[in-house]
C-alpha cells in the first residue's frame, strides 16, 4: 500500500481569476457614483422546481415552499413528515400551512427579516395537525444570509465552483429528522439550527428537501450549476437529475451510503453473494436555486434599483407553494 | 441488490431529553432575577493541543494559535503553508506573527468583534514572508459564534451527540489552499468565508488545522468529546489520536479517502495487486475545544458573573500560541 503522507501543499497559483466582490466590510461608500450616492445591495434571483414522490403525485405530494424577490429574497421549504399514527390526515396540510403563515408574517414587524422568528410565528399560527422539517433564508441587504432549520432540509452555497457552505441536518436517529411539530413531543424554533453566511456577487445558493441532497452528490450540484443557464434551468435539472437517481435501485446513492455507514445493510447471507444495500430513495424533491446579484441603489432617490452591470435585469420570481394541489 | 427507497420517516419519539437552553431569541427578560434583575451570556470554557509535524517537532512545527476567555471567548489558528519557493524562511514565522497581531488587535475599536476585521488588521500589520490558512473565531455575549476562515482550517459544533454546524475548506486544488499570504497573488480577509451560527449552553466546539480534520472522523470527534471530562482532557486526545492516525500508513484516513474520490490513486498496475492510495497525513496538529456556558450576569453590578448552575466554575483559559519554539 502506497501511503499518502508525503503530498506537500504547493505554492498558491497566481491569480488569474477575478476577485469576487464582497459586500462588505469594506464597501461602506459607494464605488459607482461620480456624481449622485449610491449603495450596493444585494438581491436574490430564485428558480424552483417540485417533483412529488412517484406515488404522490396526484396530491401533488407533501413538500411545500415559496420564494420571494420582494426585498432581497427570502425562500422557505417545508417537508411534510409521513408515518404518523393519524394515517387519515394529509401531511402536506401541515407543511403547506406552515409554508402559507411563513409567507403571511413575512413583513410582521416582530419578524424583522429574522427566520427564526418567523418559523416561530408560521408555526404558532398553524391549525393542522403532523409535522414538518423546515428551513427558512433570508437574505439582508448587506449580503448575510439568514437561516433557519430544523430537520434535514439542506442549503449549499457554491461559489467559483465550490461548495463553501452547506448546513448540517439534525435527527433523533437515522432517517427520523428533528421536526415542527402539532403536538408538545415535536421541536420548536428553539431548537433550530440558526446560522448566517456572507454572500458575493455571482453566489449560487442550492436548497432543497431531503429529496433532493439523499440523491445527488456535490459535483453533480456544482456540475448542473455551471452548466446552467438560468436558477430555473437549474432548480429544473437538479430536481430532474435527483428524480431519476430516486427511482434508480442500482445507483449508489448518498442515502444508501449513509444507510450503510449506519449498518443498515442487508443480511450477511445476502452479501455473501455480493449483495449491499443500495438505490436511491423515493422521495418528494423541492428544489430551490438562488443567485446572489448586487445592484447599485441610488440612495438619493428611494431605492431606485440600477443594474451595475450588463442589461440582464434581476429577476424577481414569485413562486407560490403547490396550492393547486391542495385538498 | 436489495433497494434502499422503501425506508419512510418515523414518527417522532416523544422527548425524552432535556431541551438545551436557547440563548437567543426568547430570552430578552431575566430567568433567574427573583430579586435583582440579571441577564444571560455566553462564555467559553477553551482548551487546546499542538502536536508538530514528526520532522519539525524541534522547531515547533509551522501552526500557531491562541485563545481567549476574555469577555465571552475567542481563539484562532494558522497554519503555515509549506512549499515556497524561498526554502530559507522558516513558514512558522508568518503564521506565528499573524497569530500575534490578532491576538494584539482584538480591543481595537474598529475590530469591535468582526474576526473578518480582525484578520484584515492581522495580515496589514504583517512583515514575515510566507503565507498560512487562518480561521479566527468570536463569541458574542448573545452566543453567536462569528467566524472567518481562509483555507482548510475547520470547525465544528457539537449538539446532543451530532455535528450540528461545520464550515467548507475553500481550496485552488486539490492540497492547494486558500491562504493569507505576504504576496500579492495571495487571498485576503476579503476572500474569507463569513458565518455565524447561533450557539446554545453545553454546545461543543472542535476547531483545528487540517491536520486535525485530515485524519480524524466525525464520529470519532464525536466519541472523544463524549468521553472526556474537560476541554484540555479532549483537545488532547483528539490531537493524539489524529497523530496516530497520520503517521499510519495502513490507515484509511480522510485525506487519502479524499485524494481517491480526486483521482490521486496508486497506478493501475499496481491497483491489480490489491494497493490503493491509503494512509494518514503527517502534519502540525493543532486542536482547539471549547464549550459554550451560559452565565447570569447581574445588570445593577456592572458585570459580576454568576454561574448560573453548579459549582463548577467557568474556565478562562488563556493559551499563548506556540511562542516558546519561535526561532
Amino acid at each position: 500500500m502506497a501511503a499518502a503522507s508525503t503530498a506537500s501543499r504547493l505554492s498558491p497559483p497566481s491569480r488569474s481569476h477575478v476577485r469576487p466582490r464582497s459586500l462588505r466590510p469594506p464597501l461602506r461608500r459607494s464605488r459607482f457614483s461620480p456624481v449622485r450616492a449610491a449603495k450596493l445591495e444585494a438581491v436574490l434571483s430564485i428558480g424552483s422546481h417540485l417533483i412529488p414522490h412517484p406515488r404522490k403525485a396526484a396530491s401533488g405530494g407533501e413538500d411545500a415552499f415559496f420564494a420571494n424577490s420582494d426585498d432581497s429574497g427570502v425562500f422557505a421549504i417545508a417537508d411534510g413528515v409521513s408515518g404518523w399514527a393519524q394515517k387519515d390526515v394529509n401531511p402536506a396540510l401541515f407543511s403547506r400551512e406552515l409554508m402559507r403563515n411563513s409567507s403571511s408574517f413575512l413583513k410582521d414587524e416582530e419578524v424583522n427579516g429574522d427566520p427564526q422568528i418567523l418559523l416561530m410565528k408560521a408555526h404558532a399560527a398553524t391549525s393542522s395537525i403532523r409535522s414538518a422539517t423546515v428551513i427558512i433564508a433570508v437574505l439582508e441587504k448587506t449580503g448575510t444570509l439568514k437561516i433557519a432549520s430544523v430537520g434535514d432540509c439542506g442549503l449549499k452555497v457554491i461559489r467559483k465552483g465550490q461548495v463553501m457552505f452547506s448546513i448540517c441536518p439534525q435527527e433523533h436517529y437515522f432517517d427520523c429528522p428533528y421536526q415542527i411539530s402539532s403536538e408538545a413531543a415535536g421541536q420548536t424554533y428553539q431548537d433550530a439550527l440558526v446560522c448566517s453566511v456572507n454572500l458575493m456577487d455571482g453566489d449560487m445558493i442550492v436548497s432543497g428537501s431531503d429529496g433532493l441532497f439523499d440523491n445527488i452528490f456535490d459535483q453533480e450540484i456544482i456540475s448542473i450549476i455551471s452548466e446552467s443557464s438560468g436558477v430555473n434551468e437549474a432548480a429544473k435539472a437538479l430536481a430532474e437529475l435527483a428524480r431519476k437517481h430516486s427511482v434508480d435501485v442500482t445507483f449508489d446513492s448518498p442515502y444508501s451510503m449513509e444507510a450503510r455507514s449506519r449498518n443498515f445493510d442487508v443480511p450477511w447471507w445476502k452479501k455473501l453473494l455480493g449483495a449491499k444495500l443500495i438505490g436511491g430513495k423515493m422521495d418528494d424533491i423541492t428544489v430551490v436555486v438562488a443567485q446572489v446579484k448586487t445592484v447599485a441603489v441610488l440612495e438619493d432617490e428611494g431605492g431606485d434599483i440600477e443594474e451595475q452591470k450588463g442589461n440582464e435585469q434581476s429577476i424577481a420570481v414569485a413562486v407560490a407553494s403547490a396550492e393547486q394541489n391542495e385538498e
